[in-house]
């Protein structure tokens, strides 16, 4: 049984939310200097935060891609307004307004981690099919990279993101990758996995059915922060050489979490086995994250396939069904 | 035939003179919170930009670690002041004055580098016998990491580093490590290094002959920018896959150096072999630097033991004389 969905006319490819990661920076310059030159796809492309990229830091005031909740979107505006908070609401007013009728159909927003991430879709749902069905293709059309699935497991008005302005959306996050530099591997991974989302919008539009079929999800049930000294509250651990670089293989109650800087080993409290991600990511210091943790579940997603008023392309569809 | 040097009785340790290169900064609280216990040298421990640290970034008004020549400490101080400025005459009184007899002997800067650059001592001379010795005592200490000589092939008077105050100095720079970020086998690296540093200090001190020796020495000869837009000034380019990482191996003209963000090549021009490092440094970025390029020499150097005046330990020392 297929699900039917309304077709993505309007798709919206943010970069720079975060201004100093670079390769959705250099990404969206980069598609705006070629262009699109879609004829079935509306394409908004978009460099989210020009002044922080401008800067090369992460914001200048506050993390715009905290700045879509409901609350700062239509709360009364401080004085003085963050510079964030302004470009969140332009932003929304842009590709938005969330939740409503107009919003884009699809945010795709650019990310980079200095964790050992690949390539990750991070959304706030776990039965947004179309996302879903996105990271199945992603995993098909790029097997030299893993690709997983991210569910933010937060209630609806409290998804604070720029991918949450769309109908659908995720953030596409890809590490390792300091940040304030572009690695052409990992730029390259970005790119090309753009070209499969768009190619897969464009496949859905036309009519395609994409069969249903398990997919894992990583669904975040908690964090740990670093040790920190009392009184100074600066760190007094790093993450633990057999951990680093470990994102989401599975961390077990006594198994090493942190290295001391004076040497001695901390170990994972926690009384249940968890997948930890975000190891050691920068912009996560300063907000007292050393890691995050998920369960993983398995389920199925249903086939899908656009609405048929919605179908772009006539043609007879079936010889490029998916598998 | 041995070269008698006069003993290092006072050494200085500096970490954060760049405040998001983290394993220097963490390293030097941890040296600050446990004391060094040195009854031989007196050691200082120095956090060298504490507010660019607090902020965990690179420097607050201009990189300090170029505010050490002879201009910018002696000269007239600009209105209004650059922090840095400031702290660098603060350091040079904590430290030299540079040039005079009252520097301390050996200053020893840490820093970290998102290339990978595994252990570098930095010096703007290739005739420092101190840091030479202490190099090779490196090498023979630390088979598992490859530790290097870069002589920056400046005037004196030029001379612009913290290390430089010293009457020997380098920076001790380690990588790959994301600035803002600490990884706990890099710091590790810096503490062990730093440890070997220190004792070698106390060996020639106590009147250990050091056996001269060949020594390979990498000598800057030039840098390479990024691609850019003529009119944004923006990169086009990343470096090239095939040379990120590859800091210290020989590029040859034609081999790839950059590939563009639509995808091409672009090949090094130079007429001359040469070796690439800092290749893809966070920092440069804005400095016009894409990676250096430096000559390799290899010379030998002397033997060399403390002037008799100043040996600190009277026992009889050959038994522990090297190699």
């Amino acid at each position: 049984m297929n699900v039917h969905l309304p077709g993505l006319s309007r798709v919206a490819v943010c970069g720079g939310t975060h201004g100093n990661e670079l390769s959705g920076v250099y990404l969206v310059r980069e598609m705006l200097r070629v262009g699109t030159g879609d004829e079935d796809v509306s394409m908004q492309t978009v460099l989210s935060n020009p002044l922080a990229t401008e800067l090369c830091r992460r914001y200048l005031d506050t993390d715009l891609n905290r700045c879509f909740t409901h609350a700062a979107l239509n709360g009364p505006l401080p004085d003085p307004a963050p510079y964030e908070i302004v470009r969140a609401r332009e932003l929304n007013a842009m590709l938005g307004p969330k939740g409503s009728p107009r919003a884009v159909d699809l945010v795709c927003d650019l990310h980079n981690s200095t964790s050992n991430m690949g390539l990750c879709l991070i959304n706030f749902s776990d039965c947004d099919w179309i996302s879903l069905h996105i990271y199945r293709h992603l995993q098909r059309e790029m097997p030299d990279i893993p690709v997983r699935y991210i569910h933010l497991d937060v209630p609806d008005k409290d998804s604070f993101s720029v991918a949450s302005v769309g109908k659908h959306g995720f953030a596409l996050e890809i590490g390792p990758q300091p940040h304030g530099v572009v690695r052409s591997n990992i730029y390259s991974a970005m790119k090309e996995g753009l070209q499969h989302i768009l190619d897969w919008v464009r496949l859905f539009n036309s009519g395609v059915v994409f069969k249903g079929g398990p997919v894992d999800v990583f669904t975040t049930v908690g964090h740990v922060d670093y040790p920190r000294d009392g009184d100074t509250q600066n760190i007094t651990a790093a993450i633990h050489p057999q951990l680093q670089d470990r994102d989401f293989c599975l961390l077990h109650p006594g198994d090493p979490l942190f290295q001391t800087f004076s040497g001695q080993s901390v170990s994972y409290k926690g009384s249940q086995a968890l997948y930890p991600f975000f190891i050691n990511e920068c912009a996560y210091y300063e907000k007292g994250v050393a890691l995050y943790l998920a369960t993983k579940r398995t389920f199925t997603i249903p086939a899908v396939r656009v609405l048929k008023e919605d179908y772009q392309d006539v043609r007879f569809q079936s010889e490029e069904e998916e598998e």
